[in-house]
């Protein structure tokens, strides 16, 4: 009679190789660009920023030119802390949207800092502590970035520092407190502290913000120290592979509830969380084995994939940091100011854009007002709070169940639940009482900010 | 090479049973006294706020008068929502301390509102829907209690209001938000909608409430109507029982790692996360098959064990509720606002006061500030952050770690993390800054509180 809901993988059946998407590529990534000489970037160019063999994870060369990648024992160990996570059949949500679509989850939230973030963040911390760093920089939106990596940092006795972007510093203090717990030192963003941080500032002193912006900053301070290095939470290759954690565990545990999806959906900013369900079922996809529908759920007001150009542009605001072609809305185009921070970002992962561009993934784009609405169900049917980011992959699994219910279709659907709502009840009750703005980016406005990139040679 | 931390039961290994340790009494509780007339109550006069199966429950009578009572499955299923939830062997903290103590702890910040309070508020909800329940009125002190119980009334479709303590109102908002998302109406108390509120709020306009005083305002909303009901987080007699779910889980898993706890430790407010942990472990006590030592962790601002009274008193501070013996600082007494909402309480479950006047169980005392510099070590150690409330228990599994190191003794420690701190970081940040304020509560004042009640037959 009972019916199962939880999949759950003892810690010794946890995944032990992270899956490396680069190597199974028929045709290379374009390379990354040099902004002053219009020239690919080497390895060496990086060096200031990141430990040697996070950059050869990045351009997977040396021990990580293969498919499958081992986890260093320490990074495993720690993983225990959380992993693995659990899948979940939503069995509650399938029947009040009166479906005949199976809805699986995979639950990121019960990490310490609530979300798929420390998945990275680990080993980020571990192998710059393998080359003797001391000190890190990053840049944080909505604060679960910053707070994963202050954990990190703390396991390995690292000192950290976090620009928070400014309009989520002055909304969300919590997470910053949170940072500030795990003893990371944490300023608002623009910050007097760097050059870009105080010309943004002399502009506009109420300045709110921006994930390209604070990267700028955090990468200025990590350039300009020999101790620091500087920590990314999305975007870059050896970030996605990292959070394959998530889908290699969720392969194994969709076995263990007999099924296969034919849908996976990940919410989208800097790509990593949607890379992270994503990549391990796209790798049956690319071998032909298997038709599944992979689809990207960004916001309205950042809707890279959906409106945005695939051209090279700056991945931070102050164009500072090297090129990479993706599809951008500009690195000039400051977010409007939704709950979802983490989402709030001009472009979009490389590899995922690459997948979008070759017709492998699917992008929808998903305004402020049904996020929230989809995540009132979802929490009233199933418990769970999702955080607003997840909510966008939430909105798009009801929709594709309701789908599958009109044509009469069992569906099996997948998606990536990658952190909690608890540091995000101002946007619900602001939700509740009716007052949340939804947003449109339109493609002029875009085709404008491309317009306004200053012209490299490439 | 790798040293298990998770011990993970699947969900068709999850108890069966609540443990019902009124039937294994020698000697029955004290009865409850009657205000009014100075005589036991009879189920009949608890009737109008509760519904007969919990009535049945609290006094172990009909299908109750048994050890072990069968979970119905509707509320079996429904814990599977997030239970099983994981024990974790804190080995990082360990070796911080040195120790050769074990240190497990059982996790329940994974529910869906953070804390172990679902465990009863589901069942809760549950009778209250067999019986025809429409609508259901609570107290909450932090707010791990109203936010369990709004999603437990969410899922049977039930009304729910609650009375939410003032200083947690104001300073805790996002609880209240997330008690409203999951639908429930929530007010300050002391409010204007009872005659109990408008009494204390006529006294003292910004008067901080207290747990006591919310109590008498659910109770007065309950009693003056036909369709509503009262339902209570803590302290009784079935609320213990629905948290042995806790223990029984933890029984199991201690099993898993092939160990046997020489020491249990749970915080104690109203007593049910403690007697969670606790009872099952009792059991094999007073059998005489084990020597656990049992400890309760209690705030030194409302020590109820270690400086009350043990006679009887009102449960709530508006003294419109039965006389319970119990360890008590007085019901007029309105504990000072430390950030443990949830321990803020003068009394402390009849169940557990029995237990400690038998000596079957100890108690400790701990003020604000160990409590936190206890939490900033685990989370820095183990990444968890949890709540106040479990940083007592912590603190005092700290405290024995290090005994154990002194006397180089193994000992096996378990203790429940009854909920995370995500909701608590405005508590983190003033301990970081340093301005954390202790409370002591000295025994001259619980005696002359004391000695303020009104005269009762007994």
């Amino acid at each position: 009679m009972s019916e199962q809901v939880k999949y759950l993988l003892q810690e010794n059946e946890m995944p032990t190789a992270w899956y490396n998407i680069l190597n199974d590529f028929e045709t290379p990534l374009p390379p990354v660009i040099h902004p002053g000489t219009g020239q690919p970037i080497g390895p060496q160019d990086l060096a200031p920023l990141f430990p040697m063999q996070l950059i050869m994870q990045e351009v997977g060369v040396g021990p990580y030119a293969t498919s499958f990648v081992d986890i260093p024992e320490e990074v495993w160990e720690a993983y225990k802390l959380w992993r693995p996570t659990p899948l979940i059949r939503a069995r509650r949500l399938e029947k009040a949207l009166d479906t005949p679509a199976h809805i699986f989850f995979k639950y990121e939230g019960v990490s310490p800092s609530g979300s798929h973030k420390p998945n990275t963040a680990v080993p980020q911390a571990y192998y710059n502590k393998q080359e003797g760093t001391k000190r890190i920089t990053t840049e944080t939106g909505a604060g679960q970035w910053g707070s994963a990596l202050s954990f990190a940092c703390q396991l390995y006795d690292i000192e950290c520092k976090v620009y928070m972007v400014a309009i989520s510093f002055r909304q969300k203090p919590y997470r910053r407190f949170l940072m500030e717990t795990y003893g990371s030192s944490v300023v608002s963003s623009p910050s007097m502290d760097t050059n870009t941080g105080r010309k943004f500032l002399a502009q506009d002193p109420d300045h709110t913000g921006s994930l390209g912006l604070a990267i700028s900053e955090a990468v200025e301070d990590a350039a300009g120290r020999e101790d620091t290095k500087y920590s990314l939470g999305s975007v870059l290759n050896h970030v996605l592979m990292h959070q394959t954690i998530i889908g290699e565990e969720a392969l194994k545990q969709m076995e263990m509830a007999g099924e296969y999806p034919d849908i996976v959906v990940g919410c989208a900013g800097g790509g990593s969380n949607f890379a992270g369900i994503a990549l391990p079922f796209i790798r049956a996809k690319m071998k032909g084995e298997k038709n599944t529908r992979i689809i990207a759920a960004e916001p309205t007001a950042a809707p890279s994939l959906t409106k945005g150009v695939y051209t090279y542009d700056f991945g931070d605001t102050g164009q500072i940091i090297p090129l990479v072609k993706m599809y951008t809305l500009g690195s000039s185009f400051i977010p409007a100011p939704i709950h979802a921070g983490g989402l709030r970002y001009h472009g979009m992962a490389p590899i995922v854009c690459k997948l979008y561009n070759e017709g492998l993934i699917e992008a929808v784009a998903v305004p402020q007002n049904a996020v929230f609405e989809s995540n009132v169900l979802f929490a009233r049917e199933e418990g769970i709070l999702p955080a607003p980011e997840p909510g966008h992959a939430i909105r798009v699994v009801i929709q594709e169940a309701l789908k599958a219910k009109e044509a009469g279709e069992k569906k099996t659907i997948l998606f990536n639940l990658c952190g909690h709502g608890h540091f995000d009840l101002a946007g619900y009750e602001q939700y509740l009482k009716g007052g949340l703005e939804d947003y449109e980016y339109p493609r002029e406005q875009v085709e404008m900010a491309i317009s306004m990139l200053p012209k490299v040679a490439i």
